[in-house]
């Protein structure tokens, strides 16, 4: 098929254009000064829509086995709703438990994933357990597999917590290999006596997750994190959901030093608050059960987090999608806010939420689909079949319009979850349009024309982000 | 003329990929995946080759007067070499002295550039006086003349010189109008002192003109400005020619508080020294001397700009062109090293300069098209009509071949030098071929096909790059 | 005469401990372990009570001319004053005004303070103007004169201004011959803009006074200060009446590093700010227009000065003691803030306020007296004969009862003031007995002893306090 | 006894001053004027001579168990050689190794200290485990035992290491009960890697002690310490042994920051270095091997460590005195570092290393005492009964020669090794005369007149140091 988007204003990471986009079959043939593309093909007025990259979320965890559930949306559903909301590719996580191989546990998310996806889809491995045998299967996933980012925790203990031991050694072997470690920051040890001893105190509510996680112990593992790749000769470090300004202040040091240092935050930390959200009353704040967790509307930490988007002190923002309902699932927690899911879905709302941020003065058009298409597929190898309009990319397109309006709620959205972390939000702007890999898949009448299985699975190569 | 661009590799701000570029008279038409151009048109061989974006230096200076001479290049044969490099756009340095009227400055340049450039060209203002006419008068240039950016001096006192009520003054008016207040930010007063100290105890070679301006009151300016800035309600701020580490982390620390604080440093910075260049024996460092000024080798101001480029805190490399003979110029200073006239030509080298970055593992490819060539473009009202290789810009478009050689010599150089700054330096790379709105003005053969009066004057917008 | 101070609680700059004090003539003879001292001398029961060495106030401005008046007390009021609010040593601004001899600046304040003095006193040296002249008066001052300290003006161009190249010139000076630069860090240049907008505004209000000399100019210019003493090699800095959190990190930072860069603050802007007090309704306001100006209640000034005590980022707590009378004096500025004459009284508060601080927690007893005595004494040459409770020191000592209670008001105070800017503030604790050179002259029933002619003029030498 | 130490300078925490100190019986009775002292008491003439407070070594082990032998100093060896040096209070540390009762390691310290010592002696406690009980203990030690700090270490896993949320916990404890935590700063988890790999690679030799634990390591654990601190609502925290700059740096910004953050340096991060003595031929290195280990000597640490020390980021010097023999005991590790016994032995020449910093201009004479007899007294709860020339203080006094010179050698040497780590260092100084607690124990002739069981056990209280 051979389509011509016509009239709209192109919006790469340098600012916006006008031109015409010719898509042939599966990618982007062509980008034409406005009126000089082909005639007599199929066109697709855009004309008063910005023409963007289709959304890379780069942090989802479909069908996650998480405290004794899974994570409720399948890569069917999830990836259906990514689709929705203007996201054509996810990148999300197998996961080798502790004492299992990390082949076996790519193998199942291969598995899970396979022929059930609607966008396109890559993993990063979780490292359960760093020992020799799971170093030397980093070698094999980097050259195999198409996987060049690992994922540690410093939370967690007891499940997939990784000691500082195993951290230097997996970002030894990362620097080796010149794949990149990505950190859970969090300072799970010294989390888990503030969680027994709230517990201990009768402290049950949603609200003292947030409590018992505070911003000290994020900035201090972000810290840590950033100490250790030093060690590890400069290891590319990328930390994961990062929510408190005392996290960003070190990465915001480690980069002015020059170092391989990168963070993403998700549009929960820029939005909701410990205190309107997680401290609902009665056992409503589970839905915003998520770690890191969100921060206190008193401290400047949503407003420090725009600025890191606009300094690039902040890189990329992803959803850390990962949703659990409330009846059967965030119930497992009441009367005991450590036994809830943690994770909230959001795959659906990224571009939208983000694009708020530019109705709002927080950032430019341009920074609006860096961090939300173009950095992220650079980070994680996808760059240039992925995140940019360039002709020989992807045809994995957005038509975006600024003149629309999308209201957010349980009743409208597509993931599978009984309620939405951003019931009631508005949008001075909507996804219009979303074509993957040349399918028109979401028309501009909001129809749905995507399909399970369309979805193919990408093999990524190493970043091109690196300093 | 049309004119398809084969086999080559785009380079923009995010990085290379395959594309074959349609030129079709002045501009470019169309950007294809490779192969998929039409055929039957005149192609121009790319293969193996970068094609980039025409560069864009923001700082030139041609037939400045100084120090009772003017810079040897005038707008033709600064242009002509600047063209011979792969620079394709200057923004040249209009002049207001004091007690002049604005516009007559403007005026005056206007009437030495227009037909005489083989490039396109825009200008800055200069300021030589805040006073309420001058602010007036920025008022105006923004509006109706197509310049967007003042320029004040923090140096030169009894010349340039703005004291800091003025520099107050113009930054309260820029942030009111959108343009941007550029900086040379030394302390020119106490430098002064420094120089007359100098002069007293004999010390007249030329290393002293570097001895007498610490890198102190290179940052001392830098902060100053920048705390300006901020009383101005964060005017936009843009340090030229930065040349210290400490002045380097003043623009850091402002950045990183997400203010609109921007600096560009020049290839002199980042390759040459103190010791090795202005302290060469006898009145040869003459031909280094320029403000700011060359760094000691013993610090770390070279490593330390490379890594300002990478992260940003460095926007721009501009070149600061403004060439003076040693013969009956930089000869003014014999014995006296505060009258030998103040700056380095270069124009002819910035992109070759900063392409052996590029070879020495010090920047990506994609940072040094930006830096060279888009980030200008933005800063200054530019974009999208420069700095980019897309559908609709100008047609000023640089093949790149990293298979090439430079030997930089007096004896092949086209600026009107009577030496080089450069003398005997090697890059492993080449321009190749040079367009300047869809004409080919240097060919792969090393032709010359440009002329003068083919370089149009460019009215600029507001900056797009503001934070 | 002799006296034993029995039964009190020594307090030294590294604590309190349980002594006896033997007062000899003018002179401390002995300190005595408990009950150890001589038997048969007069004896003075300070049991229950704090015996501290008498205050150091390091900055007063006694008669001082300013604006069209002069600061309404006199050596004689003004020394009286401190005297009972247990401050027995200031050190007082002799001024060179620009154009006069420095010498003779210096002869007409001996003329003012000598045999009206009832407590010591010594002077710094204002230079108005530095040139040849005033720069080789520095020596002649350090050797013969008893002055190792020189305040220079960043602020009031045309009245105390000096340009950048004249405070570079006199810190090279004082780097040489051993004595400090005291530093009015304001950017007057910028002010003077600020200050005609407003009026031009019809802002003439007395809280306009403070909002026209904003924080980041003060931080500027201590910036800038501390700059320019780099470049004179480390010259020993002092920044004077300290008001901002944004000056205190420049201080910090430049301590961090090493450098012999000091600072005071002033009980003022530990407790007082623009909106309650600059900004009280009507003129009142004006009581309290100082230079460098109150902050806002709304930023974390005050507490950041309190920790800049403990950390002794500030060293000295001076009180700036400039006192003018509502009537005829402040009134001056009636409709024209900028015609306010500058200056808040306050040198018989200084160590009741302070001690007020440790009963808040804010400070601790020995760090009390260490900024309010001995260091300002370590500081300007004054030590060990000043500021400390030893034997051989002069015996200027203060009983202090922390059992006490003082209220400050218009009607009990001693200085030559129409008002108090510290009306109904109360203190837990109280000057009990003052002792001046071994003379009581303020008893612990209240009755002044003391005597005009009775201070003597201090010779300082060179501080020891430098890094 | 009655003892007048006549015409020396007593050097106090402010600076020197001459005069008189009478002793009588174990304490100093009073500090005259000098000559105002009584007639007709026998007397000690220190014309020429500094008069000092005893040095407070605030960190030795004595007999520790580590690596499978003894630190080569008993309780009677070692203070012995203590006294010698000047140096007249230990704080040794008792041990609780893992498993054990608190109070149970603490009994066994009194038992190998009862009667032994030379001089007066004060415990620390390490906690080998912390758990209910141990937490319990802690109360019971600060309330009933005179010990009031407690040492944790982040380094040696598997011997004494505590977790974060050990750490955590006795931070709260200690918060709780006025207590403060010493940390070893290191992350051991990750140096244990960096150890077997170097050992791997058959890097064998002493060296690779000091390269296996590169200074990141130490600045992280500080780092991660200092923000546990924060968790534990500001736990008064001392750093040990501080030798990298980078760990400098956490400290300096966390007292910048107005925290209750402390740390102590040892003379060997002054003066040597991983290359000179680690890195000496052979076998010779194990000499020196300590962790923290020395460092390079081609990065800023021991300027950077003296500047602290000015600065009183570094605010007390100890010698972390462990020594080993290298006969038997160092000689362990041939053909291992790993198992060569960790320590240095220096507990001798503190106060001689140090004063040679006053000869060299990096330290002043206030400091030195401030360093190594002050401030430890006052940060550990001894003041003002040692640390201090006061009457009511204990007559623990040294008389320090500035015209004496002294050599360093194991052939002169007191302490039980066999081996100088300070071989030939000369000092441009010496211990003239020292007394505990009234009694002359060194004369001026050199001879000692010390006894086994003269020292006592100091109960402290709670620290005064405290911001």
């Amino acid at each position: 098929m051979t389509l011509l988007i016509t009239g709209g204003t192109v919006v790469g990471p340098s600012g916006p254009y006008a031109a015409d986009v010719l898509v042939d079959g599966e990618t982007i043939a062509a980008v034409f000064a406005p009126g000089r593309g082909p005639e007599g093909v199929e066109t697709l007025d855009a004309t008063g829509k910005y023409v963007i990259p289709g959304g890379v979320d780069a942090h989802t965890h479909m069908e996650l086995p998480f405290g004794g559930t899974f994570a409720s949306d399948t890569f069917d559903t999830g990836t259906r709703a990514a689709a929705h909301g203007g996201t054509t590719t996810i990148i999300d996580f197998a996961v080798q438990r502790t004492g299992e191989v990390v082949q076996d546990g790519l193998a199942a998310w291969h598995g899970k994933a396979e022929g059930n996806c609607h966008i396109d889809y890559a993993f990063h491995m979780i490292l359960g357990g760093v020992d020799d045998d799971s170093l030397k299967a980093m070698d094999q996933l980097v050259t195999d597999e198409g996987i060049s980012s690992f994922k540690l925790f410093m939370a967690y203990p007891g499940v997939f917590y990784s000691d500082d031991g195993q951290v230097l050694r997996a970002m030894q072997k990362a620097r080796d290999n010149g794949s990149i470690i990505m950190m859970h920051a969090e300072n799970g040890i010294a989390i888990d006596v503030l969680v027994q001893q709230a517990l201990s105190r009768g402290e049950t509510d949603p609200i003292h997750h947030g409590i018992t996680r505070p911003t000290q112990l994020e900035a201090e593992a972000t810290s840590r994190a950033i100490w250790l790749a030093d060690v590890a000769k400069d290891c590319p470090l990328y930390i994961v959901h990062l929510s408190a300004s005392e996290a960003l202040e070190q990465v915001a040091r480690a980069r002015n030093d020059g170092r391989n240092v990168f963070a993403e935050t998700c549009p929960q930390y820029l939005y909701l608050t410990l205190e309107d959200q997680l401290g609902a009353p009665g056992f409503e704040g589970a839905k915003w059960v998520c770690s890191t967790p969100l921060r206190s509307k008193h401290e400047p930490h949503r407003a420090d987090l725009w600025r890191g988007l606009r300094t690039n002190d902040l890189a990329v923002v992803s959803t850390d999608h990962c949703p659990f309902c409330m009846k059967d699932q965030k119930e497992l927690g009441v009367g005991d806010f450590s036994k809830i899911p943690n994770g909230i879905g959001g795959v659906e709302h990224r571009v939208d939420l983000l694009y708020q941020g530019v109705v709002d003065g927080k950032l430019s058009l341009a920074r609006w689909v860096e961090t939300i298409a173009t950095t992220p597929a650079r980070m994680f190898g996808l760059y240039p079949r992925k995140g940019v309009i360039a002709p020989g990319s992807d045809a994995d397109i957005v038509l975006y319009d600024p003149n629309g309006r999308t209201r957010i709620s349980v009743e409208t959205h597509h993931m599978n979850m009984d309620h939405s972390a951003w019931e009631g939000y508005e949008i001075a702007g909507k996804v219009d349009t979303v074509l993957s890999r040349g399918t028109v898949i979401v028309d501009s009448a909001g129809n749905y024309h995507g399909r399970k299985g369309h979805g193919q699975f990408l093999r990524r190569g190493l970043s091109d982000y690196l300093i």
